[in-house]
């Protein structure tokens, strides 16, 4: 199973994504997808569509999985990382992948042990259970490797709720 | 000139094209695209999406003019509303589109002259300019119509702003 996790964002898209196969998981590839703050939204918008479209026609991941954001800072933030999810969900569906969507804290829990966990240590859990020589980086990309591990980690629970209900 | 009004939104995206010519304008479509709420968001948006490309290549227009939000009511309708314009900015940019964003408050001074105007008094305004035998409905539909003429009332100042600097 290709599993690609995606942080959302217009000006920094990170995305990390693990193959996890018999109980191992390795990282395939990671990056940040960047747009210029000097061009104008729209086209910006533009490039991060043909960007994430273009990773999901190199990469083929059977799964994306994306932050879902409830509490943001602020309204403008949550418009603008509500811009970029709404261009990668509507992708990612498209391209026939399925969707997932979990909470910084589910990503926390699940890959650190509590929802509260710090940054660091996220990054540091990222990298042990991949295996990586060191901490991924940038953060953007640590993130979403760490979204990708999760959905490795509740996808086998949530196959059995959906088979018993 | 044709000019695409579009109201966001994942559940209703209200649209409208006006044909500005010699100091005439005319409705040339207007309609709401909707996705089912009982489907999953990511299928959703791709829908949403799918709708607003083959709009863009029916209707070829010069600009799109899409509602810009800054005070939402709440960050879950912030969020809703930012993914449906992410998928019109990034579609409208890709289409070669001018793209640009009015807030309601410029709408409705465009439109009705007051920025506190009233929703019933827009749609009449909209009826009025656009010279229709009845009130544009649904009420997303004339949002979108009153978008595209805000446009239209914006764009000769706009564009001798421009050429001034």
């Amino acid at each position: 199973m290709f599993v690609l996790g995606v942080d959302p964002g217009v000006s920094r898209c990170g995305y990390g994504c693990v193959e996890a196969s018999r109980g191992q998981t390795r990282a395939i590839a990671v990056g940040v997808l960047t747009t210029l703050p000097s061009e104008p939204l729209p086209q910006r918008l533009a490039a991060l569509d043909a960007d994430i479209r273009e990773l999901l026609d190199d990469l083929h991941p059977d799964v994306v999985a994306v932050e879902r954001l409830f509490f943001q800072a602020n309204v403008r933030t949550a418009m603008s990382v509500g811009q970029a999810s709404g261009l990668i969900l509507a992708a990612a569906a498209k391209a026939g992948c399925v969707v997932a969507q979990y909470t910084p804290n589910q990503v926390k829990q699940a890959v650190a042990g509590y929802g509260a966990a710090g940054k660091e240590q996220v990054q540091r859990m990222v990298q042990s259970l991949l295996g990586l020589a060191e901490v991924p980086r940038p953060p953007d990309a640590a993130d979403a490797l760490a979204l990708a591990l999760c959905h490795v980690a509740a996808a086998p629970l949530q196959a059995r709720i959906e088979a018993a209900t």
